[in-house]
């Protein structure tokens, strides 16, 4: 596909939401509708899926489907990984096949509330994107979207003022779904290293959800004197290359030799 | 004193910065001396700490001395911590009488460095805030001013593009932190909570290191939609009343009966 837009679209890509059924699902699905892809929202309860994105969708002319998570998960190019905590260990072993090598987005938040507000959940393999991870071996597991709020995606009239900080092993996946954060208007993608970042980007939402009972808004949060112009070039050397075809292919050479942090 | 300023600023304090002679502590004195405050820089060797504030002030006025760590805590209205994290648990068992109940602004980034980039090291008591708060007992400590540049601080010319974001279990102490960071330009203090969520803002530091890495930036972090009239108000609440003295003293009440968190 040509690129002669500010940003370069990928082609439009099946997106499969599994867990969709929340506030975050269902936001992430408007959006990612509204940017031209194609969306199954999974759920374990297909009809479920079904009726909520009817409501979603209303009478706009929209890809967006409700379906179970394993139908979401075959039929994607990415999978946003949108449960609540709780469930996730229990929910991606069954599904670990259907995922296969795709990119994997996790969303999830492991947050627990006590008198004292909100706090991060202590979790084995050090975040809830790490613990997919090796729940799901073959899978290139990002983490991103933590901090865009679900009150602001859910409405096409607001910006979704927030940097979506992206953490992964996999660059060209890291690529890829910076690219999908650039699309949701008010979203910058920002390139946050390794997967092992998740545990911080993850951690902050529990500072960003107490700010936000505190004053009472929906926040964000931006990286400063970061040049767009910068940002975007250093996003694109990550993009897999246009009609390979790639995306749900791991390349051959291992992650820590392609990332260009590891450059001499 | 009267304010009819934008920002209401405290009276003059003497701030002891501790460890002060790396890059963060020259810079934060220096920040602090032109903000109007009486700045003691602290080191281990007085005629180090000197030596380098000789060379900071240049010809300008500024109330910046030099002096040993514990004569630094023992003037001080509020004490920094600057020390690099090796050195923190080593150095505070012999500063905890002359820092007593002070309030203690724990700067600390407790990172490590390897093949990967910047990942943040593992602390026994959570954090390198909570590590300082444990070792200082009667101390009141909260955590702040891990995102400030130190590139930036040392530029006068240059606004801190930051929010300065502030985690303490007393509300006055935080308050009052929370009024240091409005003074410094560019710098927006912002209520982040109870203590323990200095592990985020201490991990969060690991996450900005490893974008102005890539970047080849000095990033900070601002979080968006947060509108300055409420940031003000509401960090105003926790002040501590104006003439009161109260700097040194702790609140007879319990501070979980003093947050408005914790509030019905």
């Amino acid at each position: 596909m040509e690129c002669d837009q500010e940003v370069c679209l990928p082609d439009q890509l099946t997106i499969g939401l599994l867990g969709g059924t929340g506030p975050q699902g269902r936001g992430l699905a408007l959006r990612f509708g509204l940017a031209g892809h194609r969306v199954l929202l999974g759920s374990r309860d297909p009809d479920r899926a079904a009726g909520i994105v009817a409501e979603l969708v209303g009478g706009r002319d929209l890809d967006i489907k409700g379906v179970g998570n394993a139908d979401a998960a075959a039929a994607a190019d990415v999978v946003f990984l949108v449960f609540p905590f709780a469930g996730q260990a229990d929910v991606l072993p069954e599904l670990a096949e259907a995922i296969g090598d795709r990119v994997v987005v996790d969303v999830v938040n492991p947050l627990g509330w006590d008198e004292q507000g909100p706090y991060l959940l202590e979790v084995p393999e050090g975040s809830a994107a790490e613990q997919a991870a090796a729940l799901l071996p073959r899978a290139r597991v990002v983490a991103a979207f933590h901090h865009a709020a679900p009150r602001l995606l859910a409405d096409p009239e607001r910006q979704v003022e927030t940097d979506v900080l992206v953490a992964g092993d996999d660059p060209a996946a890291r690529g890829l779904v910076l690219e999908l954060a650039d699309q949701v208007p008010g979203c910058r993608g920002v390139d946050a290293g390794p997967l092992r970042m998740a545990r911080h980007l993850e951690g902050f939402t529990a500072v960003i959800v107490g700010i936000n009972r505190r004053h009472k808004i929906h926040a964000g949060l931006r990286i400063s004197r970061l040049g767009d112009d910068k940002r975007r070039r250093l996003n694109a050397e990550l993009r897999p290359a246009r009609g390979s075809g790639g995306l749900k292919e791991r390349s051959a050479s291992p992650p820590e030799n392609r990332d260009r942090e590891e450059g001499p």
